[in-house]
């Protein structure tokens, strides 16, 4: 046979069985987190018109995969999930009942610079509110993300809030011209890397004069409770365009999310934060974790004028994205999930004279919901078929042969201690889903132990 | 603002959350099958080097998306399962303990002309044993694969079973020139739909001589037990090559599957079925449903020539893909699983002066496990409030004004009937609780009076 080198695409990822239990696990957790709030799931296509996708992405446009299809067809693969939901709502409008909340977890496409922890196809998490100006339906947005982080052991992460008219404000009021706020924006969004005097720097660097230059930092370092830096920012951007409309816009938010009853430890306001992406309009909000240095872990915000780019009329929306791929190396770092290391529960090795009777017992198992692999190694001795299942990671053995059968046994074989038992058959079920349970106890005591340590 | 028309590709799809309900039950209960068998899940990149997938897929090469990316490789988007995780194997030898058995539902792209009922894009559902030649394995796959059907209703499907070296020496023993068998082997295939008489002419169309179509006819459309068939069949084929090893194969085969405690009324020998694609070389298995006339809802075999084309050594493989897409039209075109028809089970409408508390009770109903979803309808009346989610399909309402609240009650109404009772807020949780479950089960019962009427 005339072998061809087996290889996979620079930034692309194989899941393997570990790295797919965890996976598999944490959507399950984002969408039982969703659900619970009402979120309604919904799938797009991978492929989409290029003209859909194109002159909405700002930087990343460069970055879609796109190519002619076989119909001559301009056609690229999705770099985010917003777009796709502004093309969906525009052509399901008639069944879609507004406001409508989505959530949408699946993979994208991206041709960037492979790096550590950053790839050409990773999955994205979002949910979404299409249809309200609602503050409450940001402050549920936080919610659900804090939520969301929550539910997977991520307890220090704390949202900071802020919002982009505020900071247009704040631009207008420092006497930087429109064109030139997203420099001023990208400078601060470095506050908590390079501090006061980088930020002075960058910005002074880029056009701003000292004395603007101060001013927005006094403002975007100020410090105290949500309703001062809210008085302040009222204080000094009374009179400038937009900037007490957005003043109130947030108080209103921050008494939602106080309504709703969002920990005060898990959200503050920041004026410094900027966040990258062109479309928002209102409130931006993004996780963060300090301690251990984990950094932005989710953002969101308002993006009022995209959803409604395919049907010429604005549809204000809100939502929120967890940072899936990041979030998972996080979760593994900090051992915050305790998830089994083997798909099975139990192996039960098969010998020529008892399949019959091990069959009838594996099929016992799995109706009591015990994931019950029975080998398929025949001709092979019990060593030989113990020692896979240990490489498998299995924890448990059920051994069935002519002997335990003569006498209604089984004998359940703790594969990591080999330690073995013998129960009577009639209580084999529930022999091993106690043990199962034992151990399941035991790895999460183990993983919080890891955590506390 | 200048809207650009909003459409999709031709051949791809939204899935709407009606639709994504029912995807995710069906994923979630064939995920469950797999796991309680002991397969592993993993998943592959959606873009592979063309080189990769080229080469294997015989007549589906011409349907695949491929282009140049932004570094000028050749790249492809996946068009099965198999090839990937024939790369898969090849290039995670070392890790992956074998016999490995593998589940991957993801989604595959061909570039198809659309029909009813068939995608450019759509999802997969394979489940492959790799690293083992015993029929212990191929067995393993029809139990898997009568397990899968079952679990959701589709009682009725058998599984044909039929080996692809019996039909070789069948071609063989007919005179038919091995370049040619491929053709026969099509021609065979078709008889359920154009009888004996259709198949001998389209034999002798494409050059079989009438004695041998009689030869092959008479043994194709022989009736009788699996032994009997066996045992015609191995008359016929002794001394022709390869025929005798498939009959001795089959019958080990069935033995095993008697084993594993298939019921007998699941499958069956048809020495007539071929299955299209080239790679089989050992059994091949089909699940046809006949009653009601749905057809094909699963196929299988043994492809001992494809997962070792990276590594130039034959590794043994075997394993079965459930028609995914295919068997969720047949469940929802016969009301197979009852599926809710919303995410939230709850409503809960809010008013200004008694957001804090409803909040409250929102938590409290999300961690009992009770999906819902408290509106972000401010400002609007109560009406509209419920309007609004029964346009959404939620089933129930819990109104909780400041009367209600200050006689510690909350108001369940179902917003189907309109009935409304009101409970302490001490109990709530166990009375919606207690209805849901209710009306989960008359959902039940409705949907089997459907299948049965």
């Amino acid at each position: 046979m005339n072998a061809r080198k087996p290889q996979i695409l620079k930034g692309f990822r194989d899941y393997t069985t570990d790295s797919m239990l965890l996976r598999q696990h944490v959507i399950s957790i984002f969408r039982s987190v969703f659900e619970c709030h009402g979120y309604e799931p919904i799938d797009t296509p991978a492929l989409e018109y290029m003209e859909i996708l194109s002159g909405k992405a700002g930087e990343n446009e460069k970055l879609m995969y796109h190519f002619q299809d076989q119909g001559d067809r301009e056609v690229g693969l999705r770099y985010d999930l917003t777009v796709p939901l502004a093309r969906f709502v525009a052509m399901h409008q008639n069944d879609i009942v507004v406001p409508f909340k989505r959530y949408h977890i699946a993979p994208v496409w991206r041709a960037e610079k492979p790096q550590r922890g950053r790839f050409r196809e990773f999955w994205q998490c979002d949910a979404d509110i299409v249809g309200s100006s609602s503050m409450l339906a940001d402050a549920e947005s936080i919610s659900v993300l804090v939520d969301a982080l929550l539910a997977v052991n991520l307890t220090s992460a704390v949202v900071s809030i802020n919002h982009r008219k505020l900071l247009q404000a704040l631009a207008e009021l420092a006497g930087v011209p429109k064109d030139q706020a997203a420099v001023l924006f990208r400078a601060i969004d470095k506050l908590g890397k390079i501090g006061p005097t980088g930020v002075r720097s960058e910005m002074m660097a880029a056009g701003t004069s000292e004395v603007s230059a101060t001013t927005v930092l006094d403002l975007v370092t100020a410090q105290g409770s949500p309703d001062e830096l809210l008085d302040e920012a009222d204080r000094k951007l009374r009179g400038v365009e937009g900037g007490s409309a957005a003043v109130l816009e947030l108080r209103d938010l921050i008494s939602y999310v106080e309504q709703l009853g969002v920990p005060g430890n898990a959200w503050k306001v920041d004026l410094s934060l900027a966040r990258g992406i062109d479309y928002y309009t209102g409130p931006v909000y993004e996780a963060i974790v300090e301690e251990p240095k984990i950094g932005s872990v989710a953002g969101a915000g308002r993006y009022d004028g995209l959803v409604g780019t395919f049907l010429g009329r604005e549809i204000p929306a809100t939502g929120m994205s967890l940072g899936f791929e990041r979030i998972l190396d996080v979760i593994r770092e900090f051992d915050l999930l305790s998830v089994p290391q083997s798909v099975a529960d139990v192996f039960i090795p098969v010998f020529p004279e008892t399949l019959p009777s091990t069959s009838q017992i594996a099929r016992e198992l799995r109706q009591q919901g015990v994931k019950t692999d029975q080998s398929i190694l025949t001709n092979r001795s019990l060593g030989d078929q113990l020692k896979y299942a240990g490489r498998r990671g299995i924890p448990l053995a059920v051994i069935v042969g002519s002997a335990e059968l003569a006498q209604g046994n089984a004998s359940i074989k703790d594969l990591k201690t080999g330690d073995q038992d013998d129960v009577a058959l009639a209580v084999l079920g529930t022999a091993v889903r106690g043990m199962i349970e034992r151990q399941r106890a035991h790895g999460l005591v183990q993983s919080r132990e890891r955590q506390d340590g």
